[in-house]
């Protein structure tokens, strides 16, 4: 069986550990920011790890998550395991303003209006890589 | 400021302990057997918790998946903290079926598809919280 996130990175990656890595996703028209924690393994259920593993995935998403709100500074965050299309574990740390494409509701609806352009910064990735790595 | 999920419980209790409860949601159209974990107190977000009770609640997080798969045999888990309604942390554990309303997309989005019934059974809260109770 080919899967996506076995064969391809998943984004620009900002960091990597032996077991998981974290990118920057480019792929959500209207969406800048979007972060995804993908287990090298391919795991399909967070409940397919053993406890250790959980802790330490857990331990990378909140990383991420307080790097996203340092850099990004959004009115929410959201966080998502769903994989139903691509059924490797993958955590989504998604940065929400209230005036983004969708909000209040979740970013996989119908659009509720046109959001102001938020350009994909040239910097961002660096700048959300330094703010992960000053959690060290 | 009146918060929903402070003033209620905000679904069917399976499971209480001193700093968070386990609802089964009953207000998705559509779908059975979602539920969710509720933090006590009002916290927006998943890292505005220290990391103890970040695992913690992911603890127990980890004992509703369980119960759910073993109870519902889903063949997906969605596992979602939105809050953008309702900024009170609160995690979704969603058990997806390949023919339910929405699948393989978000169960947040149009549906594609009239779903098979699966009726709201009596005795599903009780054997979810006889699953749940089980992993002690």
């Amino acid at each position: 069986m080919s899967c996506e996130l076995c064969l391809e990175d998943g984004g620009i990656i900002l960091y990597q550990t032996s077991l998981l890595r974290i990118v920057l996703a480019t792929d959500v028209p209207g969406y800048t920011g979007i972060c995804r924690v993908i287990w090298n393994e391919h795991v399909q259920e967070m409940s397919d790890l053993d406890a250790v593993d959980q802790g330490y995935l857990l331990e990378w998403v909140m990383k991420v998550e307080h790097a996203v709100r340092e850099v990004l500074q959004p009115d929410k965050i959201n966080l998502a395991s769903l994989g139903n299309v691509v059924p490797h574990l993958h955590w989504h740390v998604i940065p929400r303003f209230k005036d983004d494409t969708h909000f209040p509701a979740p970013i996989w609806g119908a659009p509720r209006r046109v959001a102001p352009a938020r350009p994909f910064a040239e910097d961002l990735a660096s700048r959300l890589r330094a703010a992960l790595i000053a959690q060290h």
